[in-house]
């Protein structure tokens, strides 16, 4: 069984390193990096314990890898255009893909480049960063949550591709949560990065700062009332105690920015589609206007313009 | 007559500078700037022509001051806690008080202090920084709008009294609009104010970086649109053209620092009150939730404490 890793950044050299130290035949297409991990291979330090993979299964282009079974896709949202040209080469036909990204509408574009794949949505509780080539810092966390992708968009409940990946995961040490309903995974997700992504950029800070702050505290909680509003327009019942068990969650984690602020700092595009722009324009379909949502997406518009 | 000018910042000190040019007996009350004005007086570097004032009848305490008939009160409102101290000294009783200041609720606080004084509202439209001590750089425009105040809030349509201040003003080259409605005057000012002070201070911007985005303007548009909803709760029948008004008349002034971001960038506080949270309060009263406007507000506050 090979397993192809498409992005290796923070959450694809994380999970690819511990895959690779269980065992498995991993294989990882680069961009950047990929002359610097063939030479010195992949670092990973983590809160758990260190990890180095000196030989490295490294790719520069798509058309140099094996297909490959399982798909792990780790690249931002921003450069899923890259997916139409990588993935036809990458895996098998029929592979199991696990799509580690943030916001919605991942796996439908997953899903149109590879019809007869099966897609699993997996979402990740990992407080990681890339601090060099090839080099990724660990510093808590480390859980995926995944859920089935149906084309209809129904609940697949837990099916047998989603066990096989659990093992997976499971033998390389990741805790894994299985979700029946993957929309609804994906909404609760969104109730934690709608207001933390966009404020940490917006706002600059980190989730201490804010979570700390009695003034962006309130912010945050209407903003995940919001959201929590948003998801119901689907039928998913989140109830409004899940605002304050994320506050409380959040205050408990080591201070932390999160993606989209390591991404404006690092001056790459933010990923305001998928976690802002697409989940506004599914609720404004359903009737339901997310009114602070989309100021803070406006705001992210203009900061992402501006460079 | 004498004329005590409350507050010499950028705007005590353009108007204060115009007056005494004019041949008024203008008094001023400084802060942190008095000796240094005593010592080499007040410049004002205009694009109508430079003004120096060389010798400024300058106070550092009120006490000191010679009772005056008509006060110009251009503090920060942020500072209005000191006029209850400040006001008994430097006005008689039944002075007309013209209020320079932003935002809701200013003229109230000034009535509370000294009930038989005349009070007018004034809405500065002028571009000026203080760009040191007793020096003030006067970069574009210049009228205010003025408007008396009725305890009972209603319009006070054109009185007398606005029309003594009105010579005065005229005489000193200041251009003076009269405005029969302070309320809606204030809505109005609102209109620009909401937006751009906030905006600018959130997302590190000037008033020409947000007009020639597309993502800001939409924003910018939404806020007023919101402000003139708000405004109507109070009568106020402002028509949605103006937003377009506002952004055009923006997009011909020269790039400008609102007063909330130079504030910002100088470490005072905010108006966050004057500008914000009376405005949003007051439509809550009227049973109107200004929701992008308390989204602003709210990360305002996180901005302010967060110092």
């Amino acid at each position: 069984m090979k397993i192809a890793v498409i992005g290796a950044g923070a959450v694809g050299g994380y999970y690819g390193a511990l895959l690779v130290k269980s065992g498995y035949d991993v294989h990882f297409l680069f961009h950047s990096d990929f002359e610097h991990v063939r030479q010195h291979g992949l670092i990973v330090d983590s809160v758990n314990g260190d990890i180095a993979v000196s030989t490295v299964n490294a790719y520069a282009r798509p058309q140099d890898m094996p297909p490959c079974d399982i798909g792990i896709i780790a690249l931002k949202t921003t450069s899923n255009e890259a997916l139409r040209e990588i993935l036809p080469h990458a895996l098998q036909p029929d592979a199991t893909i696990v799509v580690l990204q943030n916001g919605l509408g991942v796996e439908k574009q997953v899903q149109e480049i590879l019809p007869d794949a099966t897609i699993i949505g997996g979402l990740c509780f990992l407080c990681a960063n890339k601090i060099g080539p090839g080099h990724v810092k660990h510093l808590d966390y480390g859980a995926i949550r995944m859920g089935q992708f149906l084309k209809d968009g129904t609940a697949a409940g837990i099916t047998d591709s989603m066990k096989e990946v659990y093992e997976v995961f499971t033998r390389a040490s990741v805790p894994i949560d299985l979700a029946g309903d993957l929309g609804r995974a994906r909404w609760e997700k969104l109730v934690w990065n709608i207001p933390f992504n966009g404020l940490s950029v917006i706002l600059n800070a980190d989730t201490s700062d804010l979570i700390h702050s009695e003034a962006a505290q309130a912010l945050l909680r209407e903003v995940m009332l919001e959201v929590i509003a948003g998801a119901r327009c689907f039928g998913h019942d989140i109830v409004d105690d899940f605002a304050d068990i994320m506050i409380s969650a959040t205050k408990q984690m080591v201070a932390y920015k999160p993606s989209m602020k390591l991404d404006y700092e690092g001056k790459r595009p933010m990923e305001i589609d998928a976690i802002y722009r697409r989940p506004v324009q599914a609720t404004a379909d359903a009737g339901y206007t997310m009114e602070k949502t989309r100021i803070i997406m406006m705001q992210l518009d203009y900061l992402n313009h501006k460079r």
